[in-house]
């Protein structure tokens, strides 16, 4: 990686790299960098040239030198500190409940500052090295997808056959559409979601810039800082980061195979009063496991009993059989909001999203979307309406389903070979695997390697440490990969 | 409009008129309905079947009856009651604040509440009827644009010529892309941004899904609730909502012919400590007015002396000559930080916007996006950075700008005829006038036969009543509307 003949010194070379995988959020704040020796054997440089880019690393104020310890990463200018320093009254309140919660629940994780950093995944699945597969990615590969039938959707949208109906207009495109999203891409949407059982109406549905964007609009449109939310732990952490980033506090819920821990939310819901649920029913990721139908009713119940709404997060859905229980479908869209996209399934590139909400609520989120960002892109979303009405989308996913399933056999036996535990059950894209070894630092370990992992520490919103890791059974069938896991696990 | 052979009452097809209306914001709150002999001659219908239909809003909840006074839209479930009961403390201490700064200084505007439904005049532009040109509409007519080019761009990004750098991979828009934005748009826009003299290195650009998308991200990352932040009075209602959705506090600066007025800002700032100045310096939204050079000169030194930044919404840039001082460009990009897009010239459905900031805040803007909508779409980011590379986009920008100026000479003209004052010099694609009677009261009036207005009151913080009114010069050079305007500034 390092070239002598640059017109950078090795010394400069190496320390540059550290310092973009610092910025890039790739070693966070407090990781501790390779030992000089260990560097010097990875780069193939000597011991002084490592010293002398980490001193340049120093002197740039971007690590630190802890006696005897080795090198750390400084805390840098986050996001963080702004909104900790503007609320201090809500910093005090939550930390004040969580020894409640702490102490009267005796509930697991404990409680640290919050997940300042929990971009780092997201940011490491945009760096991911293109040569190599990244057992962390969140998505499928890029070779999984079709780009061909985006393209002939596109071409149809923006080139309509003589034969399609009168009222198209072929650039409609270009204005700013209609402010809940594109018509024929919402009528698209209800026809596929009736397939689930959620009975929505077009006028429900409401698109926006990826089901991110969607997650985004309803935690503003139903939620004032300082609100109590509850989520699953392990969970998504971009979920985590944002919900704390607006200001609210998080009630984290032990999710099991079958779903949430129902007593431990009672506990919480009777405890703090939360107003809003935020869940990933199906496929639920990192742990790959969907919520059981008993589950799912004695979470509306408990819904009904506390009075706060329920926003289910159903990203994975194309990868998961069509009757897998949804709590949008039991309720009926009631008490729940059904958020989707197709970053899974079509293209993470594309950023089409929708929520599907109670009729009371549609035009709070509109409003609340056009704030943000006026509307979204028609073209896009009428090329998405285009594969959905063709057909072309369920085909499309059940050629992916397929080819997943084969690489999930193949993973979860190279998995097991190398001495894993599977957590919960291998489904869907991601399986929850127990490494028996503290998963962060293998991350930045293998991370010099080229090797992006998903360490468990990102899942939880108190990022505590963690042998677990989420592995993409699409991008972690490369024996190479596990050899060089075996080997950093033992390291 | 209403028709005798529907499968509707004409009472049904009247209440069903007037409650889109009012559920899409175009009635708001408060609203007073026509009176009965007026709807009834509007829609030539008779006088009971108008009381039918007013019935029938009544028990559906929609308006209310005031003995002797009418009907009215009575208050429905919007953003403001949840944002308000949230944070007592800081309602009041922006009542408080407030009150100082009424008293203190002396400044114009009576504080009123914020305006809750300041989406309303966005809502109006996506609603407009597609039949006849809106006076009050916010970009050019669809007419006005050049799908061909755009359609052109995508083809080239889909299906790249075999010249074209083998770097470029085919379908390199289908994965998430850069964090920052499409690399090839960033560098276009770097080199677009220096024939403004704003120093940007593509380093330094993020993209966003529109221009509002990237304000919204500055805002997030910036800000923390209760900050005071300083916008131009008169200004863009969707900013002003959106900060306050957001609990930030407004300073309005009364904004005159060559920028704000310094002395009410100095005094502002010394008050209440703003972080944010939030400014459309060039041809702004409604004035058309554009910041003088000592103006701007000075407003730096404000900024610097009393430490906020600046946040230049360039909304208009294409419209204007390039070079109009930019506050970005004098500062280069140390205090300020510059937004634009390309709503107003190029497609308000394309929804590509973008920043271009200080090093130090990069980082934190690229946090924000992802958190709240991941990554934006590279195929249109890719498409836009064509028309930028081979000078299509320029050539546009220069027909656009000289058939505006052909249509800005015949609206002065009806304007003027018609007995309205023009509040500042005509200049791009908005004038100020000055109707002599209230604008609210016409804007509904008029809205009921189809034409759509922006009466001043949008752009005011507290939505004072006001005489002026922002027209849009593409669209509003049809006698038939300045009959109809004269027609209804005497009813």
């Amino acid at each position: 990686m390092l070239a002598r003949s640059a017109s950078q010194t090795l010394a400069e070379q190496l320390a540059g790299h550290y310092a973009a995988r610092i910025r890039q959020r790739l070693l966070l704040p407090g990781a501790r960098l390779p030992s000089v020796r260990e560097s010097a054997r990875r780069h193939r440089v000597s011991p002084s040239t490592v010293v002398a880019a980490y001193d340049q690393l120093l002197a740039q104020g971007l690590v630190e030198a802890k006696r005897q310890r080795g090198f750390f990463v400084r805390d840098g200018d986050t996001l963080a500190p702004r909104a900790a320093a503007a609320t201090p009254e809500a910093t005090a309140e939550a930390a004040r409940l969580a020894i409640t919660t702490e102490t009267a629940l005796r509930l697991a994780a404990p409680r640290r500052p919050p997940p300042v950093d929990a971009t780092a995944l997201i940011r490491g699945m945009f760096a991911a090295d293109a040569q190599r597969p990244a057992p962390g990615l969140g998505t499928l590969p890029a070779e999984w997808l079709d780009a061909a039938m985006l393209q002939t959707a596109l071409r149809r949208v923006m080139a309509p056959a003589k034969s399609a109906s009168a009222t198209h207009v072929p650039s409609s495109y270009l204005s700013y559409g209609e402010p809940a999203g594109d018509t024929r891409l919402r009528h698209a949407l209800a026809q596929r979601l009736a397939d689930f059982g959620v009975p929505a109406t077009p006028a429900q549905i409401v698109t926006a810039n990826g089901a991110t964007h969607a997650l985004d609009i309803c935690s503003r449109a139903l939620l004032a800082p300082g609100d109590a939310v509850l989520v699953d732990e392990p969970g998504w952490s971009v979920e985590f980061a944002r919900l704390t980033q607006l200001g609210m506090r998080l009630l984290p819920v032990p999710r099991g195979v079958d779903g949430p821990d129902l007593a431990a939310m009672a506990a919480l819901a009777k405890a703090h009063r939360p107003r809003l649920y935020v869940t990933c029913s199906v496929l639920h990721n990192p742990t790959g496991a969907s919520l059981g139908l008993a589950s799912a009713h004695q979470v509306l119940r408990l819904a009904e009993q506390h009075d706060f709404r329920i926003l289910e997060d159903d990203t994975y859905a194309h990868l998961a059989p069509a009757h897998a229980p949804r709590l949008s479908a039991l309720d009926g869209l009631r008490r729940t909001i059904y958020v989707s996209g197709f970053a899974k399934i079509l293209a993470p590139g594309w950023r089409v999203g929708f929520m599907a909400a109670p009729p009371d609520l549609v035009e709070r989120f509109v409003d609340v979307k056009l704030l943000g960002t006026l509307t979204t892109p028609a073209l896009l979303e009428q090329a998405v309406a285009v594969c959905l009405e063709q057909g072309w989308l369920r085909r499309h996913a059940d050629r992916v389903i397929a080819r997943l399933g084969a690489a999930r056999t193949r993973t979860v036996k190279l998995a097991l070979a190398s001495g894993c535990r599977f957590v919960t059950p291998p489904a869907g894209l991601f399986g929850w695997i127990d490494t028996g070894v503290d998963t962060e630092r293998l991350a930045t370990d293998m991370l010099d390697d080229g090797w992006l992992l998903a360490p468990g520490t990102v899942f939880h919103p108190g990022r505590q440490p963690s042998t677990l890791m989420r592995i993409n059974f699409a991008t972690t069938q490369d024996p190479r990969f596990w050899r060089a896991f075996e080997k950093a696990r033992q390291g």
